[in-house]
């Protein structure tokens, strides 16, 4: 059915800093937005050399990379912002998971957002806060940090003002944040398929609720390392991140906890959900045998009476031989008989629940 | 069926500080409470300037406000406490997991307390403890502190001769006691589905079973970071609880990691009922096929019988064609055979248990 | 069927230190129990006033109330012994978790010990540990001290010689270790059920196992935190414990890890019972199913056959019209085709193992 | 079925350091191995003062108790050694769980090793390690010290030039391996027991998953806590312990942690087979449900069409009286359609896969 | 099935350091490559003897030794470069689980490398970390090592200027990353396996799953162990680990963890398959049921209908034996009374959603 997109590592033992790219892959395209309170400039540059004149002179500087696929411009940026090898490869390398790597002359944080695609449910985003620079990898166009970008321009509320790791922070903030909505739907289609489950259980059913916790454990391994990394950052007090900005970071930590909180309530309701799904179709079987049972339990000793009277034994050879056949009421007296067994056997089913009761019951819990 | 009030967050992205008013939530009403040990003054104000009066001339200023509906009314209040726009944010957001966060002016505290109504199984309650005045939020009017303002006016115990960290903790009790009931209910529904899954299972019980564990899980995640929230708020020495109110506090923490205990025993015993209802259902399905084998097995064989005896073979056209339709005693001795199988079968199956003990045993255990 | 005892929690927000006296409860009864190595006095007292002047004159004065309905004579004995409200409170509201709690009078020490009796498997047992008395509140009369008292009568021991630390750690002791009895009680009539599981699964035999569940689960809750609460006052370096008395709570410590031990591996036997017992069910149905199927696969072909031969077209009207009823040997071959038709299904059966083989297995398993 | 073997603890309040002797145990037998580089004494004593006169003179002396039935020869050994009353209770009672005790004068050591037997899975092997000596208590004769006893016999290795720490670090390390053959034994046969149950899954097979279980269980209640005493003992600087030997030491705490790496996962391949088996069971239902409908469903119509042609509506008495039965062809074109529907319904299962297909594909898999 | 190679362990309590030789393990084949920054030199060696000339002659020595089966080589070599009897002991005996240990004279590393091949799913890889050299022993010829080796021959990048503790480090990474093909591989079947079992759910699949859970297990126990080990490594400053390489081995705890992650990913994707399965082969039985029920509950009573029309009352004998027979149109007026009943069976059963609708369903499902 659906696939998830398969990435190429690198072969086990290749030399640190290689750089796989994926052919694939888009190729870079570099947006810088510069800013000071009183003034923003946005543009996108065509290489890197356009970016070297930009830092230094702006307090704040946000090289946004959008795609992958051009080992050389990476390569250069990673010179030009002074990025370890490993963390380079790390950047390429899209499969890691979140964490905050110290450096000496910047922070290195991976970390990655929920998107509301099928097939990428999660991208990650490589951060590099320098002394006056932010740096993102995304893997492709298209983020949630549209937002980010509005608050910067309008320049209203702090973030013009303050200094690169507040714009991190905004930034950080605005990927954890991407998971609420993600997991606000699949909390809507378990609730939806909770409902269905009871009123009719069918394979496709069970088919999604396995399908949405398949989703639930990609994002937790995409989002459980959050927390951690984010709080380790908070811990070790770096030069990058004034104090001002650690109240901000102390949210951010909180609202990943959440989401871990709702990750770990959402995937035990998938759980019980299978549970419910199978003790309906047991259910259901049970409804079915019950009438199989009933109708045949009625009718299968009736069918016998009727095959003993159906039976040639010749009258005429014996008196012993079947002389209900030519008594005066043997026809009607049979009948009777049958009516009386087929309503006897009815009554007890009835008695026994398997009959009747349980279907009105559950016309009454409709209402 | 039910559906859980869905509560819109904040875009990802979007300003921290932004008050994202919820177009459906109540307008704010202020209610003040003022005391000292000989006096306590209690009323409803109207606009935030009326408490700039009260403030600093009582020992212990209370202000609740319920309902969130307003944002220049919010930011009056924050303004006038000095709260941070990440705490006034997280009080009109309310999603929040529990916590305490420190600030220079007040503690800022976020809880939730547990309602009985259905729809809204928690809500938020921000706590603001300053020098000498507690600020509480509320999402809507009513709720677990009619109890606490009853002890202010009256002026029994401690609470009118003590500091607003008293205050704070008698509210913050108040809270975490308010799961006890919530939870002794969802324990008593429990205990009832308990005694019906094993005496008639049907899929009520089960769908019941369900909301009850989904319930549960509600108040897990609400009820289950209070206990580190207050656990810290000791730890962390905070000049605004004195020595004498930590002990009150220890005992509150006591009390909500005994919620947690009651939470873990009472899921596991949703997850044990759910087992219990495939089992019971499992159960009465064999008993539903016992009975369908033991008809069918006993009639069929018997029912072929007849069946022989029924066909039209010419006994005049050869002395092999069932002569034993002619013979004196065929029918009564075929009769005769057909009773010593059914007797035969029946005893076999009662020897297996399939008829007659097992509903002997169920009738008995009934009394 | 069978109900926990309910009891009623003061209601959340009253004033902490409120007594809230179950009107079922039994009046106090108070004995002392005052020994030095020597002489030991034991006797009941009626008021509060006999106590105080014990207090003081005997190393150490053993005071036990058994029955907690009666405010007035409590409040006395808080107020004799020095103890918090809060502690006080505790006391009477017997729902506590166990926990130790240092005041600057006294260690106060909630334990819960398990009793034999179905409908109170623990009750709560609140000790209070001074300078050279222990105090101890107990729900009712009948406990599992009989053994600590019958040795401070003796006189053989350390008891005597030693101060109420000892004493306190020896009743400790008893609380802790009466969880033995409870649990192996439990975990024979586990092993009975998983001997019944196999032989004869019915429901009585998973109502069963679900109540020996639900009574680990309420002693684990009871039980579990002991070794917590008795570790830290091992840990915090209380006055009111000899370092001679340490060594021996530290046993205590070990007891309660192993009582900890038993309950997770009994719990986890009650889940596999559960388990076990719904494979049987369905093992059952399976040989159920069998028979059905060999008997109706067996008889519906053959019945098939004698119904063909049991129809009525008129051989008179055309030579093509049934004229093996007129052969020679027709009811011959046909009975004998019917029989190898028979047998070759039951050959059929066999093969596939659905007859006899797995009857015989099950036979041989038994012996 | 089997029974584990019932230890009686002593009444819960009883003096510590009552020794409470099984009657059942068997007497203890008393064995001495002295030894130096390079020489070895090693001879059965009777009673406790012939090792007074060896206990000195020797750099290490291994006394060796097998049997713990007989109070006063265990007090005099008490005595000898200097051991506190609590751990000579522990070393009777034989239930404990493994835990290392510092004391003034030795280490006293818990630990239990694992037996092949069936009906002692484990037996509790006490061990005091003094300045000079080591004094082991076991359950009964036969353990898994033999090799170790051979070593000092034949004075290669390290052990006979090394003190009494090392000799203990020989026995612990011997009883952390005792559990990897028990281990192995049990690993081998889930395997068998894996294969057999997608083979041929009878109730036998389920009943020796949870015999294997419920070992599983006892060996991981009685191995886990060896990790955790033995790493105690590393890291609580003990004088009894020279640094060369914490080497070794860290050895057996690797072994044991390895140990627990296995109970896990075996204990999860048992949870595994039993849902294999249910599934297994499932599956088998299924395919005789499969051979039921298809029989009943091809021959119920037919049969009922049979019985339509056998009624005795009489043709003379109206032309409407099934005049079929007269007509030339009636009873080979009834032949003809009851083939058609026969093989139409056949043709219908096949391509639902109820008939054949499924068969076939199993006879592959075994191949 | 398949079958595990087992492996021998020496008898429990044999001395330390005893080397128990697999008699089929392959002979040692010891390759050295020893190379500075701008040399390497790279050959096989005959003996322990030639590689005393190499060592401390370059800056960095990797001696590699594929296969374990010659005591005498190993002794030489454990003694060469100053082995520990325990460490040279665990190089051998190759079910360690991942540690290290660190010696005066150098780092004891054992890891184990995951290989694509099925029966030896992991290897173990003991590493050696002297001043200058690196020791590796692997069980047998073939590794995840040859793009190390690679790297070392074309002198490009660190690795040829780097010290031995780079060359540690590159072969850590290349065994932590030998685990993401194997995972990659398990995953990949997992999801073809999910596709077939909604689509057809038979028992190869659900033995599958099992295979593959069982491998899952076999990686984590060997997986697991590593984060922890190299984690210690870092955190304990070794001084054979430079800084600048502590930057590499925190990359490799961060793949291990990564690791980790996968595998409790999807060992949680195998248990959730069971339950699918499980539940897809309940709905398959329950349509098998449904079929069976409505062929059954339809032809039942029309066979009983017919049957009573074939007794053999004799209508001469009195007016009241079965003068239906004898009517005009009584078999037309039967006939169409049992389509009445057989259309309102059916309507009624499709109304149910047991005829039609389902199937319906479930074909537009596939498109």
């Amino acid at each position: 059915m659906r696939r998830r997109h398969q990435r190429r590592r690198a072969r086990p033992g290749t030399s640190p800093g290689t750089l796989t790219i994926d052919p694939g892959a888009p190729k870079p395209r570099i947006r810088v937005t510069a800013y000071r309170p009183e003034k923003v400039v946005e543009h996108e540059v065509d290489g890197v050399g356009a970016l070297r004149e930009l830092l230094g002179r702006w307090p704040v500087v946000w090289v946004n990379v959008d795609g992958l696929g051009d080992e050389a411009t990476l390569r250069e940026l990673g010179e030009l912002f002074g990025m370890h090898r490993l963390a380079l490869e790390d950047v390429v390398n899209v499969v890691q998971r979140p964490k905050v790597e110290p450096y000496d002359e910047h922070l290195f944080i991976i970390s990655r957002m929920a998107l509301a695609e099928q097939h990428h449910p999660t991208e990650q985003v490589s951060l590099v806060l320098g002394e006056n620079y932010v740096l993102t990898f995304q893997e492709r166009p298209g983020d949630c940090f549209e937002a980010v970008r509005e608050r910067i321009r309008q320049g209203q509320g702090k973030l013009r003002r303050a200094g690169p790791d507040y714009l991190a922070y905004a930034l950080l903030d605005a990927v954890v944040d991407s998971y609420f909505p993600a997991l606000e739907q699949l909390h809507e289609q378990l609730e939806r398929l909770e409902e269905r489950i009871f009123a009719e259980p069918d394979e496709q059913t069970a088919a999604e609720v396995q399908r949405i916790k398949g989703d639930l454990r990609h994002l937790r391994r995409a989002a459980w390392p959050h927390r951690d990394a984010i709080g380790l950052m908070l811990r070790e007090e770096s030069r990058f991140i004034t104090p001002a900005t650690r109240v901000y970071l102390r949210d951010v930590v909180d609202h990943a906890q959440h989401v871990n909180d709702l990750l770990t309530t959402y995937y035990e309701l998938g759980l019980d959900l299978m549970n419910a799904y199978l003790s309906s179709v047991s259910n259901r079987m049970n409804e079915v045998m019950k009438v199989l049972t009933v109708m045949a339990a009625i009718f299968i000793p009736l069918s016998f009476l009727a095959g003993i009277y159906g039976m040639n034994f010749d009258p005429a050879a014996s008196p012993w031989n079947m002389p209900e056949l030519a008594t005066r009421y043997g026809y009607p007296v049979l009948l009777l008989v049958m009516a009386l067994i087929g309503i006897g056997l009815l009554l007890y089913f009835r008695r026994r629940g398997w009959v009747g009761r349980s279907r009105t019951r559950r016309r009454w819990n409709k209402h």
